[in-house]
Order: C-alpha cells, then sequence, then structure tokens
C-alpha cells in the first residue's frame, strides 16, 4: 500500500483569516489532524483552526511535547510522535501536523520531519505568517528599511545587552520569564523610545504596547517585543 | 463624506494559494488595487493575484517605483504614489495595495503608509507568508533551532564576512548583483555544506540549490540564501 504523506501546516498567528488558502485545503483533506500539546499552548492551534473548519469528522491527535531542557526527555517525545505519526502514514493515510506562525521558525514539527525523512517518508511543508510580521502589522510599523538587516531573537539563552547592539531591528520572541531583566537593559540601553510589543497577536486578548512607559514585566509567554 | 482605507495587503512569495484567506477577502472586496512598479518586479504582485482573483472589473493602479538609491527621486515617487492613493481615499473608495511576502519586510508599502498616517487617512496591514519561510518549506529545513537566532540580511550594504559570523541561522535577501562575492566569501568560510538556496520561489521558474557546488553566479534578484 501506498504510504501517506506527512504535511506541517503552519497555521498562522491566531487570527483564523490567516491561514493560507493551501493550508486550509490540507487540513480540510485530512482526515488526520496532529497537534501539539505542551505546558503553555494545550491545543491551542487547534482551537484557532476549528474556528476555519469543521473538524468533527477529524481523527484528532495529541502530540505530548513536554516543556523542558532535558535533552533526553525531549528526544524521546519528538520519537514517540513520530511513531505514532509513522503509524497512520504507513495505513495509507495523510497527516496534517499544525504549528503556531510558520512551521520553519521555532517549530517542534522540525524534530518529528527529520526523523520521519530519515525513515523516507514524504513530508511537505505549508509556510505560514510568522507572529513578528503580523505583530509588526498590527503595530502598523515596518520591520525593516532599505538596506538594514533583521534579527530574530529568543530572549531566553542569549546575552540581552550584546544582541540589542547589533545594527538593525532586533524582534525578540520566547520570552518567558526573561521579561524583567529585558526591561532591564532596554532602559539601560536608552531605548525606552525605540520598543513596541504585541501580547496574544490575533487572539481575542491581543495587547499592544508603544515606548517601553507601557511594558509591564508581567507580559506573557506569547508577547513579540520590537526594537527599532 | 468618510474617507476610504488603505490596506498594505501581503501577497506571499509566490504561490496564488499562499495568499491568506484575509488577503483574499480584502483584494475581494476592493475596487481600486494598487501595484508596485519597478524595474524587475514589473506587476508581478498583479500576475500571481490575477491567478486567484478575477480582477477584470477592478480599477488597477499602476504605481511607479524606480529602482535607484538617490533619496531625492525615491522620496518623490513614496509622495506621488501616497498622493494619488490618497485621491481615490478622500472619494470614499478603499485601496488594497499589492506587496510580494510580507508587507513589513523590505516592502515600498512602509514609505507610501508612513506619508499617509501623518495626513491622518485609515492603514490596515493584513500580514503574509515571507520568501524566506517559503523558501525553508521548499528545502524542508527550519530556519532556528531551539535557542538559536535567525538574521535576514539584505546582502547590499553590509559586510558579508561580519554578517556570516553571527550566531545562528542567516537569510540573505536582496542578492541583487552581489552572488559572485557573496559564493567568494562562502567558500572563504568553509560554509559550503552548510548553504542553500531558492531562486523564485513558489514561481514556474523555482529552482533549489543544496551546497555551494550548486550554486551560480548568475542565481537571479529573487534568490533566497540561507545559511546554517
Amino acid at each position: 500500500m501506498e504510504k501517506g504523506t506527512l504535511y506541517g501546516v503552519s497555521i498562522g498567528p491566531g487570527d483564523p483569516e490567516l491561514i493560507t488558502v493551501k493550508a486550509m485545503k490540507v487540513i480540510e483533506r485530512s482526515k488526520y489532524i496532529a497537534t501539539p500539546e505542551t505546558g503553555t499552548s494545550d491545543s491551542l492551534a487547534l482551537s484557532i483552526v476549528s474556528d476555519a473548519v469543521d473538524l468533527s469528522a477529524k481523527e484528532i491527535m495529541g502530540l505530548s511535547f513536554p516543556m523542558t531542557k532535558d535533552a533526553e526527555i525531549l528526544a524521546r517525545s519528538h520519537k514517540e510522535a513520530a511513531d505514532s505519526i509513522a503509524e497512520v502514514l504507513d495505513s495509507g493515510n495523510d497527516v496534517a501536523m499544525l504549528n503556531l506562525g510558520d512551521i520553519t521558525v521555532y517549530s517542534t514539527f522540525a524534530y518529528v520531519m527529520n526523523i520521519l525523512l530519515e525513515r523516507d517518508y514524504d513530508v511537505e511543508l505549508i509556510p505560514g505568517v510568522t507572529s513578528f510580521c503580523a505583530s509588526a502589522s498590527e503595530l502598523k510599523i515596518s520591520l525593516t528599511t532599505m538596506n538594514d538587516p533583521l534579527h530574530i531573537i529568543p530572549a531566553t539563552g542569549v546575552d540581552l545587552k550584546e544582541a540589542l547592539a547589533l545594527p538593525g531591528t532586533k524582534v525578540l520572541m520566547k520570552i518567558g520569564r526573561s521579561m524583567p531583566k529585558l526591561i532591564e537593559v532596554l532602559d539601560e540601553l536608552g531605548l525606552e523610545n525605540n520598543v513596541y510589543a504585541v501580547e496574544n497577536c490575533g487572539l481575542e486578548n491581543e495587547k499592544v504596547y508603544k515606548g517601553l512607559d507601557e511594558f509591564d514585566s508581567k507580559m506573557g509567554y506569547f508577547t513579540i517585543v520590537v526594537v527599532k
């Protein structure tokens, strides 16, 4: 029997209308919908898609990816996800795995994909709208000008002062618990009028911040900070 | 009379199916469609959209943006574009201005938007799929891993050696005539096995390159280079 294809489907930042036509089609025709389940984003992807596509006849596969830095636990969760997807592909069915934002930017999908590519399964990726592009649109600012670079920086695990000294625009993602530190560094560098943020972009509880005065150390996990 | 709204509409990298549902709706209901006309991308945006939406009843506004570095000529072209859009907005009609890729990344729209925001017109931005995300999807590679940064770098006007020494993944855009120099630097830095490129992503003449051996100094303007 011919094996199915794994589709990595980007569903964009949160607004169901920011899903592409191609992603909608793949989700609509796939019987098996896989969705990552982590501590903070429990089926958020599924809830966004359910506003755009009728999922009642779908087989939903919840893939568990623990929020940990333990490489062994992570590797095991990726392998388990790959195994359960492989089982469906072997039965001749396609699987559409949902991914917030774009599938090639900080996605768990990449790990699962690499395992399945090594096992010679067919994999297709559908690109999507990143949360940082959507945030800039909400803020009505451009991320780049002329010939300036743009740096996408995970706030955890980098030297913030060094990162913010790069030329061009800086986008900070994966803020996690580093917001108090980030606020401190932005203030120290005198960037208080050059910063913007969007929390929960495209979701009902979206909030926009312009200037460091409006920032709040309690800003949550799904916050994108732009430093011009 | 109530003034119209200017919509900055991202149409993605080239494949008409990579337009978002939201962008499709805005284009469908807008009578006036503005599209940038430059030396290299003459109505490419319009030709992509025409595969997805019937444009026969639309008023097409060709906005001329010369490919020059002369700041005065550029500023004049932005002002002229803003003036002609303002005229339509004043008549109570909306204008949808098309933009390849995402509207906040190296877009001419930003300049026109800023002029019209200063004149208190309503402007809405619809984010879209960037060419670098779409290229990574075509290549089946992820642009980031765990806590590594991602740098989007315009190849013209930066020190390539310095830019390629940054930690994390580098995406080179706006290659223009710098491909021979870029190939030289990639070779010098011993990055021959860590480089990928997509030319004309999502278009009929798309071409994928893996490894420096496959690179060609004649690779064209719409080439995205990824350095892992």
